[in-house]
């Protein structure tokens, strides 16, 4: 206990210091560096002059393929455990396909439902701390959402069973199977086999499945995901989950490719809601994605080099934050395996006090509650660390202030 | 009238035998040829190696700057009629903005409403013949439609007034201010003052001003039409119109750049809801655009090579027509001098007749009907013609055909 009182000692001695002297560092956004957009930088070029038709030589200049090019399809599928028909591909955003989504079941209901969302009081099931923008959207449709765990121990699954199987508002939930954002949790085989066949009150009950991180690991290998429409079908719910995916933190942010996939009843209804909005996604892009990668296994590859640059980024967010609170309960944080985030929880009551002193030293956080439905964190004490983006030195001297105000604010 | 007469014999004969040797034509769709597509072949290799970053040296590949970049919002702006400020970049499809300010007006309301339109039993006003895609997202969204005639005479103004004044639900209006879908009609200046500054019972009244074809003339030069924005603010009804525009006839069809504008409240508005359900839109492919156009100015000179392609086109569903059908009331038709398409109409009751025979022998139409909202052509004598598509050969003998059918079923 010496140890740790001479430690708060000294951090507050030190932050003292920082607060005169602020830094400008941000490490709030999950946004990939200039050295991971370098990676793709052939995409810019990969097309030829004369390079605009598939392979069965469709014109991709063209209206047309409304589901988008089947080999882009395909590629799509292998990586997310979905058959080619069973993917329909978006434009460079799967929060817009998921958007869609929601949008047609509020409005219009789902296969297997009796009506739209909007007229049973819909709710859906949040793990947090999740992706704020999932809540965003769930609250902009008036849907509403009931928190679940999903902390450094993994998903609270008994809760969600017990959630599902009793209330039939509860129309589904949201998930990140793999590298989950913040928590960087991957679903077990057994939570996946659960979540396909546990009993719903609902029977339009629906998996949001965004498994945005899917090839996006930072150890040497990636985790495995159970196939979850497999799951779902062999528990005889083949309805139950619809699929997201996207390249944009495999390729360009803001301009890649994105896919929606489940049954043929969810395919054959998203592709009826999505095509009132749209006569069809960008396949000039989708061919560009596809002369860069080859195949399946080409984005693979391509994940490793990513997987290179992220490794020291986040090696040096465990390296200062083990060296300052290691050993001490004033904090706790994940170790992920992949994603793009580290999860920490202060002590309880603590997050926003630690924010406001990052703050005064010069270093932007995440709000607080930002992993929150509603932006709110119950117990503030959760903060999002977003270590991709700020060059290395950077962010090892935020970490050292974030670490240093968490000393200060969490020892009493 | 026997000079009729006469005509109509010689018809069914050569009908006859049309219908005894089957062509397959399609005229039903307004895409445009792989020679308009070749004019912007440039466009799939303009972007070098390294160049990736707008005029103020935004990274274009990351995430950031929601509205798109200034420099092309400023071109779009100034083909639009619209400030800078007052524009907001979408992908490939103005469609999907269209449904984007539509959903989030049923479901939040606008600015200067008094809640959700979905509450109000909203109606929208719809000129028919019109676009079949408008209707059909306005019906999807569960807000009613009002036909208004945009007959070959032009837009029933006086019954737009009427309706708009006594009737609170009627929330808006589509438009097709340039060239419209499909009877090619350009709103007159006066139209326009009349629109923007007419009493409405909706305070929160909108026109959806979907200026497609701003810049596609068939003729040599541009039909002028009035700045709608400016129109509004003159008339003290600044926050009344939504625009929407898109280079998807301009460049790639499926692969180009759309644009919402409008005043700062609508705009801020419309932020704020698209927001919630994407990041950004695809950034490199507008500085793609930038790149092939360099101006505004770069947008009118591609637009001519447009025009000279199409003008041939154009000419020939003129001469065939004039040449079976002149001087009788076997149908009348549009002389468009611009956008995509040529509107027919028949006798009243026969529309759906003549698509039959047309089909007998071997000519697809587009769906009788499909210009109306809910495909029901109140009297049953619309017939949009997509000239823009088939090789100059074809299309003359889709039209030979379709003439044919019009004088052998619209002469009882």
């Amino acid at each position: 206990m010496t140890d740790f009182t001479e430690r708060v000692l000294q951090a507050r001695s030190r932050f003292e210091a920082m607060c005169a002297k602020p830094v400008s560092l941000d490490i709030t956004r999950g946004k990939p560096s200039a050295q991971q957009l370098d990676l793709s930088l052939d995409l810019l070029t990969v097309l030829g002059p004369d390079d605009f038709k598939d392979g069965r030589g469709h014109d991709c200049r063209n209206y047309g393929v409304p589901d988008g090019l089947p080999e882009v399809r395909a590629l799509f599928g292998e990586l997310l455990d979905l058959p080619t028909d069973g993917v329909v591909l978006g434009d460079n955003s799967s929060l817009s396909l998921m958007a869609d989504a929601l949008s047609a079941a509020v409005l219009h209901g789902v296969p297997g439902g009796s009506g739209p969302w909007r007229d049973s009081n819909a709710y859906l099931l949040c793990p947090v701390p999740g992706y704020d923008r999932h809540f965003g959207l769930t609250d902009h449709l008036g849907v509403g959402m009931t928190n679940i765990d999903i902390g450094i121990g993994g998903l609270d699954i008994e809760s969600v069973e017990r959630l599902a199987a009793s209330d039939e508002r509860i129309k589904g939930i949201w998930l990140v199977p793999k590298y989950q954002n913040p928590v960087g949790y991957t679903l077990t085989l057994e939570e996946v086999r659960a979540l396909a066949a546990m009993k719903t009150a609902a029977p339009d009950f629906r998996i949001l499945w965004d498994n945005a991180y899917v090839v996006h690991h930072i150890d040497e290998v990636l985790d495995p995901v159970a196939n979850v429409l497999q799951a779902c079908e062999e528990a005889g719910n083949p309805d139950r989950v619809w699929v997201f995916g996207s390249t944009s933190k495999v390729t360009f942010a803001g301009a890649g490719v994105s896919a929606f996939g489940g049954s043929p009843a969810n395919v054959a209804w998203f592709r009826k809601h999505r095509g009132v909005r749209t006569i069809g996604p960008d396949k000039i892009n989708q061919l560009r994605h596809l002369r860069f990668f080859g195949d399946a296994d080409g984005v693979r590859s391509h994940m490793k080099r990513h997987a290179s640059l992220l490794r020291p980024q986040f090696e040096v967010v465990q390296r200062v934050l083990e060296t300052h609170l290691g050993g001490g309960d004033f904090a706790h944080w994940t170790q992920p395996r992949g994603g793009y985030f580290v999860s920490l929880d202060t002590r309880p009551g603590r997050a926003r006090r630690v924010f406001d002193a990052a703050a005064r030293a010069g270093v932007a956080l995440t709000p607080v509650g930002a992993t929150f439905p509603r932006g709110n964190d119950p117990e503030d004490r959760n903060i999002r660390i977003a270590p991709t983006m700020p060059p290395l030195r950077e962010l090892e001297q935020a970490i050292e202030i974030l670490a240093t105000a968490i000393l200060c604010e969490c020892s009493d």
